[in-house]
């Protein structure tokens, strides 16, 4: 048997490609299709069947395309009007080679949500596995949030499917979830790859609540849900543009970076946080490589230029690579040559200040403290006293928070989400700000003070 | 965390390579090491433990190599006197980074046998998987069969490992076996390449049985020890010689090879069995590609030279690594440019007859059909009627059971192994010689009469 | 500067990839350009521009596609009015970055040829570096048979060409030409990948010719014009299809198989002549890997599908590619599993004789010998005593110079054009068939009696 | 006829392997030599030969290690007694396959220097292309300042090697040098990677020169001798430590590498000058990645560690392995994670200030303009008016040229070598360091005034 699970670095998604007797089936296709077709090729199997646990909020799909590739069929849950594939319904089997797949119907996360039973042949159809979408992770379960007028149905769906399908399977069936550690589409998942029905059930904290509890619990989570959201479901409900067609990226030089800027393009800079502080092309946004998939969502519009930059001269694919999966086609380019063409070219250079946590004095005038971590993080480990917080993701719009005239000190949990909040605060304006490296981590390393909030009780930090 | 599941094919071995917070863990790692070396410069992270759950016979360690070129530890049981790491013993807690791993001891396969129970930071030591060596793989259970005057008390001492031991983890944890579908250290090992206790438990034929009947079927079964397993025995107990300082293969032109074949050497012929039968170098054995690990280990010595031959120009090196893998580092080369190399020469060419099912007359006169497949395989499926059962490893010894001027009709399953059974009577002298192509698959999908021995009870195919 | 030759083997076409100051420029690309797409992220460059020296006989052009992906402007010569990209005359200059590329018109193989003379910045437009396309090779010029009734006047054309305009370049200019050893572009060009002006004044033969003597050795001499090349010379004029859109190869079974060879399918077998011999499915033709580029176009057709066969499971990717530049489209799929597949499956098993060139009795009745080898190497090396001559390419419409019942030997120089004859011969109903192994180097080196052609005058193996 | 350059990036050092008939031979193989290995195997053929065309002085062989691997014999001039390999002579022809090499004296960059005139068989010994070592490069020739005492006689030497040896081959013969643009061992190597005997014979400028004025233009060259050429000197004469016994580098905590530099060792930041200039180790030497071949060797020493640092996770074996080839094994490890490890960790965090060119105030008190380049560039372009010209590589040896308690503002053509100068002087308890971004570049783009020194007369920029 052939089991291949595909990271999507980023996204923290996971796609499957299982094969066996000649024939594979793929769960969750990310848009880049060509790492199923080479797996199919390299063992010589035919995929033939595309299974999607759910309409993806966080990535397109590439169900379509894979399956104009391969002849396979798309098969997905009923309880959503996709515009392609055919629908499944409980307990229907799809074989696979002498696999079967039998489907579970686990809305909560979402209406249409499916998780998939694997088991082999001679097995009488006892699953040895299942993939479970956005329903169950390792240690942690789905984001019920997407319909603010559902919040408590939803979650008590999830629950129903929890504990009346999944859990109700052997506990030694493997668990294969949609998403990892690091994912927007979970709060706090663990960082195993896989795991087991019994293991969740003994250790997943939101399995050892009451229904109500649950519920409760679920309700008072609070996710970030990026802009880009919407287009994905529009995207991955009648299916996304063929990314096959989408010409690849071209290095431009500095002159047509600035002038494609001054028409409104997005300009990205791929660089660490240092690299931004020390030199960067003035109004770029900070948003380090393996940040695109997080945050590029945030600040970047589908109707505008996007262009790269980076340090050297390859063209930066991994990046490119990222923005397509979230459906950006309008990467007109890269800077030719990284930035040292920028550099070389004699044009403004943008800088902010960076220190260590032992160059801050809390006590110093005319300065602002600015904690870009998210809120339950905020809550959960403490904070710098005095900071004030905005999310990242939140500050473009509550920009009028920050003052304008003092000395912004920015923070996150180690400087990256610090740098880009840092980027828009100069886009916006602000002449004096500072990013401190190694953030709370180091905050903490250094033994400074740490304040909990009080007054306002903590959520947990799911 | 880096959960990679190393397959080395042919031997049907796994090896893992377990990462977290800077630091990973290696368990049985195979003699050709870069691919853990690899992994770990990706990541970013060290090598500070290698596991080996036993000694294995099959293949030899690179438990040494890897320990020399990383820094890393080695550690294994304590039941036999290794000459290189140190022993563990039941309970003996290890971390890797925020991981820990803990030794359970599960003799049986081998006095020495340990498995690894691997848990995650804040689960106070509640493992999520477990690496079971030799003792637990998918669908089967470690061979007991090597200490010919124990049998009794290794099966025992298996049983107890696996129900006093490992069954007793909860259901929920994931199964890491040594080996897959296809190995020599199992006789049915299940094609899903991860399991998990709960699902073993509920599964594995062997684990239904009691006690009494365990030991009774361990004893019954019938495994091939290939000779070479007596050198991989002393190498893994001792260290192989670093696999860095063999020098690759070179090709040889098809005079030096006929010299060198002259001189004694071993000439392997990697092709398909038409290949071979349609013109090969004369004297050469037929195993191909993919069985180099399988039988390899039957027909070629320590001592003697071994000349790879193939079809085109580029060096087998998928067939030399395997060969490695076994201790092998005395291949002085493979036929430069191929088998044309060979035909262009001049030089004389060996052949043998094949057929379809269809061809084959049972009433035909002066003909003796030989079945070279597993005694396990044609006592659970069956034979062609009046055939004689001399399975390939043994062919060599049992020669004189087939007649020297009969037509000889070989098959097996499919029709690899009749071609090394082939190769070898060619080499012995037999002239008539067909290999029956499609084997046992192709006379059952042809409809012809099988014939299931009586007598004699058909012992369960394990 | 970055300068890569590309070659597609097979073809032995040489495309160029040429880079300098953030731009570059491709010549004579092939119809799969992922090659360049990756050369120029790689080094962070965009193609600017794409050079056409002709339009090209022998495979699909991957201008259009390239430019499609990068916006690069399309080149060619103005003798031919090409349904895209923009004309370019003698003398006419081209700047890529810091380079130039200055246009020569270089009519002969066709009339819109034109070579491409590229200088370095700051040399006054001396060149360093020509790309000669079919005009002028490694010991060896282009083709001037394409016009049937205009032999003389291309011939001379060529001859001009090359006299009054390539060798006036400084002897020490680089010769890049689009063709290497073993296409059928040229009849004997060298092995050398790389040449120069005056290495080629010096050495090349055609080139010591007066005007006249050229003249009459390039009408005497005697091309394959396989059948495809009229397709491609009508896609490389308007365009071929996007390589992009075509669906990879998908496996299927031997049941699928044997259906689509009923309803025309062409079924190629691509493994060497001994496995064919030894076992392969009725009807196939025995075309090798490394000889799709050469020999698929002669028995293939764009309006039937064609089915691939190989001995191992991973899809024959390469022979693939090789038919897709040739423009073959209908490339329905692979044998899933190999051969082996089709030996499982109980189905009949198609078989040719081989024989050693010792085994060969030409005193033994009711024989034919057939030389399959091109006319000028029989006419240059002599032939097996008694060989009837029908070059590979002219089987199929001579086949009724083949007596149907004798034995058929077959040779060819090595055995692997000997097997495609063969293969040929099988389909037509021609029972006893034998290849002989090694052909006419084996014959040599085993020193057998040759014959060469006496009362006609050997041609010169051009 | 296989023919590949392998360029060694960074060292732009240029070795091929060519290969026909089943035989190759490499030309100045570097010390890793899996990729000639890789090609061997790859195209199925034997290293046969290799050539050292001389001594190398910028980095070590790979010829006795490749040697080792593959039974090929070693070859270099008979000039200097290696302690391996066997010596040839003038006009010594070896065969390998169907080529014949034949050697050319051509001593002058050192005594024992050798070419390779490279003929195909049936030529009569006519080559086609000549390995001209580091006698002869595109656009430039080598450096004859290796013996200080010998200078007029060495520059002699090469002038008659070029006139009298190479240049009397023929125009067309192509010319592979060991060395392509940006190489330590010639001045102004043009970009172009082959080039003829004709065009330099056209286009080199100091092919022009008669024999006095070739010999006073090498004498009067000015090149830098790293530190580290001694060693490889050593090493290449007697050979040097086989790379395969180098255990990998390893990641070291922040804690490890705190300690590590309190104990010497030499701390390598491998990033760009911006990201340098934001956050840094302290005491770390700024040396971007593709500068490790140039500048290591200056400031590492072969008797202390040196531990790498770069911006993200994974190990940086690009400058490992440049740092290899330079002869440092040494290399005790890398930064674990990256800097955001450091930063996290709460340590200090050195900075250095950065500027536009827009931001240089040449009226400001207090402030000392430091030029790194080299003194032939400084002379060629000019320079900011007022600055101090100390070339990079003598930074650390003239460092009491700087004023102590000066804003120090720094430069070079770009500003990478400007940040290696500003992490030198940072290592030196320099307290305002900034690097001016682009340097002389961006200095001339923005139309900033440039002052050429009088008095003194620029020498050729060679």
């Amino acid at each position: 048997m052939i089991f291949e699970q595909i990271e999507s670095e980023g996204l923290a998604h996971y796609s499957y490609f299982i094969g066996a007797g000649g024939a594979a089936f793929v769960v969750d296709p990310r848009r880049d299709v060509d790492v199923y077709l080479a797996l199919a090729a390299e063992h010589g199997v035919g995929i033939t069947h595309i299974f999607e646990t759910h309409r993806n909020e966080d990535y397109c799909t590439g169900a379509l395309e894979l399956a104009g590739k391969t002849g396979a069929e798309i098969l997905h849950g009923s309880a959503l009007d996709f515009a392609f594939g055919r629908p499944v319904k409980e307990g229907d089997v799809v074989g696979v080679g002498p696999l079967e797949v039998r489907v579970i119907e686990t809305p909560g996360h979402t209406d249409e949500s499916i998780s998939l039973a694997l088991a082999e042949a001679g097995h009488d159809g006892t699953p040895f596995m299942v993939f479970t979408g956005d329903a169950l992770f390792a240690g942690d379960v789905g984001r019920t949030d997407f319909f603010k007028d559902r919040l408590e149905e939803m979650a008590g769906k999830l629950y129903d499917s929890l504990h009346t399908k999944i859990l109700t399977l052997d506990d030694g069936v493997i668990v294969c979830p949609a998403h990892g550690a690091g994912s927007v589409c979970g709060g706090a998942i663990s960082a195993r790859p896989l795991t087991t029905v019994g293991h969740e059930k003994r250790t997943n904290p939101l399995l050892q609540r009451s229904r109500t509890d649950f519920i409760a619990a679920k309700i008072a989570e609070h996710h970030p849900i990026p802009p880009y959201f919407a287009t994905m479901e529009r995207y991955n409900l009648t299916g996304p543009p063929p990314l096959g067609e989408a010409p690849p990226m071209r290095p431009m030089t500095a002159d047509a970076l600035e002038k494609a800027a001054g028409r409104g393009a997005t300009l990205v800079d791929l660089r660490g946080p240092s690299a931004f502080a020390g030199g960067h092309v003035p109004g770029s946004l900070n948003i380090w490589q393996t940040g695109i998939s997080a945050y590029l969502g945030y600040y970047a519009g589908y109707d505008r230029p996007i262009i790269l930059i980076d340090d050297a001269a390859p063209a930066p694919r991994n990046a490119e690579t990222q923005a397509r999966r979230l459906g950006f086609d309008t990467i007109d380019g890269y800077l030719g040559g990284g930035m040292r063409a920028w550099y070389r070219s004699g044009r403004p250079i943008g800088r902010c200040g960076t220190c260590s946590v032992h160059e801050v004095d809390l006590a110093a005038e005319g300065q602002f403290v600015l904690d870009v971590r998210e809120t339950a993080t905020r809550l959960a480990v403490g904070a710098i006293p005095g900071s004030h917080s905005i999310p990242v993701e939140e500050i473009a719009g509550r920009i009028r928070e920050v003052p304008r005239f003092k000395k912004i000190l920015v923070y996150c949990n180690t400087g990256y989400k610090g740098s880009l909040a840092a980027s828009v605060l100069l886009r916006n304006g602000y002449q004096d700000v500072t990013n401190i490296l190694g953030g709370m981590s180091a905050w903490i390393e250094a033994g400074r003070e740490i304040r909990k909030e009080t007054g306002k009780e903590a959520l947990p930090a799911v």
